[in-house]
């Protein structure tokens, strides 16, 4: 029996596999010969091809942004951004044409640690190079390429994503006319780098990690991928949030203690709500991703510095940029807190740039840049209007 | 050659190892037969013994409180809290007897995991029984009668030791004339025990780990006790005192890189000085400390709660608390942060109990509370002055 699509998804998509024969220059020094990209798009190119928009994902997303893959699976969960994508959703897919890729790296379908070497015929594994954000930007623009357009309309990214977008700005200032940079930061902190490094030795501690071999022993690190999301969820959500969630006495005495028993095990077993929580969604996450992966994205944004090359000056790294920015934080993220996308509007300001910022009120922490919430979905929806004018008035220029 | 020791410090000191002959009935229904407590004190009990102070400690902190052991080593670290004890500080040795324990379950002397279970000649190892704070303060009651100390002048602790410190206030209201709680909560919050839980997974993660019977095999789970260090670690300490360790441009262009290349390494190695310190932290607690008393404290953490026999009303649990009570809060501890120290002073409050509450601008995260902060330390300083004066003016009641 088929399944009942809501009117405002973009209902049953296909991703598409792309090949790539030129060989990418890597930041490392090391080149990728050819790759694939696996690519998700939403919407339809109008003719002038001035209407697309690049979606850039975070560290756990990948190209299929909104919509299903199953006509018949009634529990299948739409994409990662579907509350944004879709027929007069935010970015709608009446007027935008949105493109989504996973990235270089990744494993999803694209090249990535868990693809065969065809130097070896077994999978890259830690052979597999460490890709920056530059990297992906710089095969994003191949894909534009491979596309056919010229500019994108936007470039809109979240975390991880927002960091790509910067990026964009700063190698292609010519391409993309609108700069949506959200829950982002210009640099990991210190504190993000250590819950990064933690999260990795999480995962080369797993006996099964085997050096990042674990295919060749047909394994995988499967307690250390656990521990490390583990690690990162929590990280991705507010005190608050985890309190609403779980910390409530929902059920009076059982105090947010696992629901099964409702009292204290005085064992090393779950006593809490939240515990079981967590390692059911880091058991079902560890199954799904790849280690090698989530220990080259954790370095991809360790190592994201776009003002290394500008002495260490940020604003001159935007100086070349041509595009309008939209900066958006939320209160209660702790991972990238408000100040440091205040950092990242201060600098454009200091460049020259137009930019409008937002800070949200949003009790979710980090993870708010996913979710509903009125003034968000408003600003971005009007911030998204003046876009799509541009291209329905025929002027594909922010200034 | 003989150690130079500050004149401000309490000097050489001993731990004593005290005996219980009478079995402890736990919180979790068990009983221990018989136990040791090792002991540190400091200062001079005087002839009514009046002026006697408790110090409880924390996760890792034990009986070494102030002090130094080894007139011969250079290199000795003073005891935990050494800023605060001694002639002259604000826990004054020339006013007070204090007194500190390594409390039951621990690893630096008192009975525990690693101790020998006398029916199996083997360690406890997991056998041992989880204790509460409860539990510990019973014990600690115990140890008052065995000092023949009838009334502490004042009980005085930070975090963990800041809930044994309440704990004492509902359990003995006639055994304390003072209350003092340092950068504590009145139950874990859900991401308390969520990295509780993951430090703990760390542990038992750890194939080294056997079950908590690693003494058996003659090993220790070190790596999962160095990853749950590093976890922890990473909470006590705020974002920006992460900043300013390790995110300055200290030498330029080195970006908080490690020192020792300067550059990005893409690879896998250590990249960042954050990294390194933190990987060296762990591994040497992970040397030091045992992990099944690791795990054993974490759920004593996990288990504090003391409104659980009062209705789920904590002011109902401090009703007959007789004691003046003062809590302390640093605005940086995101761990236990201010208003979880509100929550302390509002509940008592509701109760009718005298509270003073101070909230310290400090910078350096859960740590503050023991590290050096001028207001921190004269406050600290002045109350303990009039917790002083009841006893020397021979007036041994707080009201």
């Amino acid at each position: 029996m088929a399944k009942t699509i809501p009117s405002d998804s973009v209902g049953l998509v296909s991703p598409e596999l792309i090949h790539f024969d030129e060989p990418l220059a890597l930041r490392s020094g090391r080149v990728i010969e050819k790759y694939d990209l696996m690519v998700e798009s939403y919407g339809k190119l109008n003719a002038d091809k001035s209407n697309a928009i690049l979606i850039c994902h975070a560290l756990s997303g990948d190209h299929h942004a909104a919509g299903y893959h199953d006509p018949d699976d009634e529990n299948e969960k739409p994409g990662w951004w579907e509350h944004c994508i879709g027929p007069g959703k935010a970015f709608d897919t009446n007027k935008f044409y949105i493109v989504c890729l996973n990235n270089l790296g990744g494993c999803a379908g694209s090249t990535g640690p868990s693809s065969i070497n065809p130097e070896t015929g077994k999978p890259f594994g830690p052979d597999f190079p460490i890709i920056t954000v530059r990297d992906w930007v710089n095969s994003q623009a191949r894909l534009a390429d491979h596309l056919g357009i010229d500019t994108w309309a936007a470039v809109i990214g979240g975390s991880l994503g927002g960091m790509q977008v910067m990026r964009w700005a700063i190698s292609f200032p010519e391409r993309l006319r609108h700069a949506v940079i959200i829950a982002a930061a210009p640099k990991l902190s210190a504190q993000n780098i250590a819950f990064n490094e933690i999260a990795r030795q999480c995962i080369t501690s797993d006996p099964e990690f085997h050096e990042g071999r674990y295919h060749d022993f047909n394994t995988i690190p499967k307690k250390g991928l656990t521990l490390a999301r583990m690690v990162g969820h929590v990280t991705y959500l507010s005190d608050s949030a985890m309190r609403d969630k779980f910390g409530k006495d929902a059920i009076k005495g059982t105090f947010g203690r696992d629901l099964r028993t409702g009292k204290l095990n005085f064992s090393y077993d779950v006593d809490f709500q939240v515990e079981s929580y967590l390692k059911y969604k880091g058991e079902t996450f560890s199954t799904q991703f790849d280690a090698n992966t989530y220990l080259l994205i954790t370095k991809t944004l360790d190592y994201f510095d776009p003002s290394v090359d500008y002495d260490f000056d940020l604003s001159k790294a935007f100086a070349n940029s041509k595009c309008r920015f939209l900066v958006i934080s939320f209160t209660s993220d702790w991972r990238f807190p408000p100040e440091r996308s205040r950092e990242i509007v201060d600098t454009l300001l200091k460049a020259k740039k137009p930019v409008s910022y937002l800070e949200i009120e949003a009790d979710q922490g980090h993870d708010a840049f996913l979710l509903p919430n009125d003034r968000y979905f408003n600003a971005l929806n009007s911030y998204m209007n003046c876009v799509a004018a541009e291209f329905e008035d025929g002027t594909n220029n922010a200034s």
